[in-house]
């Protein structure tokens, strides 16, 4: 052990992961971060890539990349498995093996399809670079059909667009797709009208955005509505197939079906032998410790935690951040000597969601906002907290030119051919 | 017949198709244009999206987009599998037909592979947005897997990579890929030197750039040696296998060959039950309609056609839009009474190819440009011929910010997790 320095491992690059490694920066440890996938996501602007307006790699960005002035972390591309504890190891899928001193465990959070996993086939959920481009790729293609279709209740299947679930991501994905539709169709189509449209969103509450305050999600709900949304409230989903959703006693026939309703934890409860709650959460110390086993953390979506006031820390970015840097500083204090319990403080930065390209709510707690205002302040804030600086400027051009031509930049069907498998005899009607 | 317009089929949204319906602007016919994506591509610049420079949605645009002005256009996301001369129309993968009064076939190449069609599993070429990102998947899981081999002759091959032909592409990509392995490897990797890639670009034929002049060859072949290219001229290539290449009598192992040394038409002369060439071109009259199916035009890289001095029209994207240009005056002076035959002119404004990025070689014919003022030439022809205003801003901010950085902006592996499947040992030897 001499010379042999204190080594932590992280496994997962999200906000948590990444927050942790940056923030042992110069400190006397050897850091492995360890991801399966090559790179860091900005999650809160993927609604953006799925809705044609952003390209990946705007709201991406190789991990490596991200450390490469930070001598003392590496960066692993493996997935994991499980965790040893006698030998103190993370175990990989292809057989390896890496030790750990310290571990971190921040490997985020899954679509979650409250043990109907059938419905993920119909109704994607937006998670990865992989599972945004494939609702684009849905989107796009069912526009394309709908031209070429000449049965009415078909097309009107093509052009129904339906969203499952009214938190923040839902409420975006369903103003964005009205303003995708629209600008997609007004002059490119020559049998469809915007008017033809139908953006179905569908919550099991009885409001949208639940974990804003009542009047922020009254007013959500208006410029929805005023935007051509239809919300459909204290409709729970009872079934998702290849045709259409049921929801309360109501059926809507639609192609295009997009899951934004519930998340799960990834199995860390399980490699570590140990309980967790309903949505797959392990229960942490208040310095985000497991109980009993003192050198493992986790942090963000996988970890539950409650507030002084009795609410959950949310799952949300700021607060995966925050508990990376409360990790790091505990690992920091311990390997001075310092064993003293230090209780991790979640400080709510503030809720906020945008609808459509002009209209956002933002919940400061000491100060609401909405409408264009707030749209501006969404803006600039998720400016603010994309990670490179180039992306900033990159996004700042994307979103002014849209913003002024209404032209969205990344309209690309990609893996995927003409599918349409219906006769074109319209093509021939003249 | 009384008020039905004339139609013009045009198959293809490529360079030759696009030209031709934008050519057709304001005259008095209805467009048809069919393409089985939904995106132009601006093909020159493929492999800059396969070296992580650019991003999909840089170089490619729906082309509903590019035709939402033309009133006279319509846009069909179909795949042509024939064509009916007795009822004149184009018949659908789907069942579907199209019928029209002009047809232009404007369909490209693909890669072709001699006869050795199992090649292409190891070996993929660089014609599509999708080619281009499984590349760069390809290129950047080597290294990552490279980083995590202890076996010094897995990790050299590895850490090679192939690229046969050298026309402009290979050059092109032999070039690129030597920046991204230094730019990706320089402080990123921990087991991994910038001294370690190998790039060896393999020809069958005695020069580099066989089209250009000698003298542009040979300052090519300099150039890229001094790069760090491996250059092995007049060594065609016998096989091909999940291990590596053999050229000549030698052998070389390898993880990574990407293939850019021929292309085929696509099957018109099939669809039409003509003859065509050994590379699948279709013989035209200097009309460019097929001889004896005068309403019938090919164009592009599927036409075969002589210049006055004797050499083929180049496989280029100015001959395939200048051929565009010059069908659309043929069917609007028929349709104008005028049915006298208008010879197509080839205009050949050049040959141009970057090395890396801050070398090029043009050739005008008047004028030879060769090192970094050729690449400003090139770069700013390139941007001058994109097609939409905001993606020559972005890709000269992007070219700008490679060029002071060096960091490269999409270096993101899409649609692949991690895969090594070898024993992570190393990680453990402190």
């Amino acid at each position: 052990m001499a010379d042999r320095k204190h080594r932590v491992v992280i496994v997962g690059g999200g906000f948590g992961g990444l927050a942790a490694a940056k923030a042992l920066a110069g400190a006397d440890v050897e850091i492995v971060l360890i991801d399966r996938r090559n790179h860091h996501l900005f999650q809160p602007l993927l609604y953006q890539v799925a809705t044609a307006a952003l390209s990946p790699s705007e709201i991406a960005w190789p991990i490596r990349h991200l450390l490469r002035r930070q001598s003392n972390a590496r960066v692993l591309m493996a997935t994991v498995i499980g965790v040893d504890q006698a030998s103190r190891a993370v175990l990989l899928e292809d057989g390896g093996s890496v030790a750990y001193d310290s571990l971190v465990l921040a490997t985020g959070a899954q679509h979650a399809y409250f043990g109907h996993d059938d419905w993920e086939t119909f109704a994607p959920g937006l998670k990865t670079v992989e599972d945004a481009t494939a609702i684009r790729r849905k989107l796009l293609l069912a526009l394309e059909a709908a031209e070429r279709e000449t049965d009415p209740a078909r097309r009107r299947a093509l052009l129904t667009f339906a969203i499952i679930g009214a938190g923040p991501t839902g409420v975006e994905m369903a103003g964005a797709i009205v303003e995708l539709g629209h600008t997609s169709i007004k002059g490119q189509f020559n049998t469809l009208s915007p008017a033809d449209l139908r953006v179905v969103l569908i919550e099991g509450a009885d409001r949208v955005l639940l974990n804003f305050e009542p009047d922020l999600s009254e007013y959500t709900l208006n410029a929805l509505r005023r935007m051509g949304v239809e919300v459909e409230l204290g409709q729970p989903v009872v079934g998702i197939d290849r045709d259409g959703v049921s929801f309360g006693d109501q059926r809507l026939d639609t192609k295009t079906i997009i899951w934004a309703a519930g998340v799960a934890a990834s199995p860390v409860a399980k490699w570590l032998g140990i309980d967790s709650d309903r949505a797959g959460r392990v229960q942490v110390e208040p310095d985000l410790s497991v109980p009993g086993l003192p050198d493992i953390f986790v942090i963000g979506d996988v970890a539950g935690i409650l507030q002084p006031n009795g609410k959950p820390v949310p799952g949300v970015a700021p607060a995966a951040k925050q508990a990376g840097k409360h990790v790091a500083r505990v690992i920091r204090r311990r390997l001075s000597g310092d064993m003293s319990a230090l209780p991790f403080r979640y400080k709510h930065a503030g809720d906020l969601a945008t609808i459509g390209k002009s209209s956002a709510v933002i919940d400061f707690g000491w100060l609401k906002l909405k409408g264009w205002f707030a749209w501006w302040v969404w803006g600039f804030a998720h400016i603010y907290f994309l990670v490179e600086t180039r992306t900033r400027i990159v996004i700042t051009m994307n979103w002014l030119w849209i913003y002024l031509t209404g032209q969205r930049s990344a309209r690309l069907i990609t893996h995927g051919e003409a599918t349409s498998r219906k006769p074109l005899d319209e093509v021939d009607e003249d």
